[in-house]
């Protein structure tokens, strides 16, 4: 855990959020600023900063969030009108949460580009 | 290999397409309509219909798409500037292929939200 992360605070249990899913590699809670009618975030239970920093010896946990990533889309109903997963890292990406984080979008349209 | 699949025909090489990686997993080529600078589309070798299809027995096929996109995000030049991830699944997420792909996109300033 970092200290002075805030999605490893949520993690913890020490800031409250809207948990949907949580197992023993990660949590996934609903998106504060909802893009889309679903719109959550899965991330991992440890400080991984960024998906510029995953390689083979995180198959595990990046198995898990994309299998998880499916199981949410059909329990928040939207596995078969379709959704997307975005990952963004850096700045460019649009990350601002330096804990590694998947959101899962769906309910309407998705628009291309992706932004 | 799924006959009718645009991708696998591509990962068979039977269809050209610009490979920048190939792996005993997946291969990454650049998309043909970028909507960014830099603008790869990574997949599996096998022929996975959608990322609704994956459950924890794909790990090693999600940890490589990732660690690869950690990777090819370095070679490609957009690793420090930053990038997204974008996988689509279904209609409302825009999926166009039903042959599981990511993309990564790099090289600008990605808006929010991602479509």
């Amino acid at each position: 855990m970092s200290a002075d992360c805030l999605f490893c605070r949520i993690v913890a249990g020490e800031i409250p959020a809207a948990r949907v899913h949580e197992d023993e590699l990660m949590i996934a809670i609903r998106d504060r600023n909802p893009q889309a009618p679903v719109h959550l975030l899965l991330m991992p239970r440890e400080h991984i900063e960024s998906a510029a920093d995953l390689t083979d010896a995180d198959a595990a946990i990046a198995g898990r969030l994309l299998a998880a990533a499916a199981t949410l889309a059909r329990s928040e109903g939207v596995a078969d009108g379709g959704y997307r997963l975005v990952v963004n890292a850096g700045v460019d990406g649009g990350q601002t949460v330096s804990h590694l984080h998947l959101h899962l979008l769906g309910g309407r349209r998705m628009q291309w580009p992706p932004g």
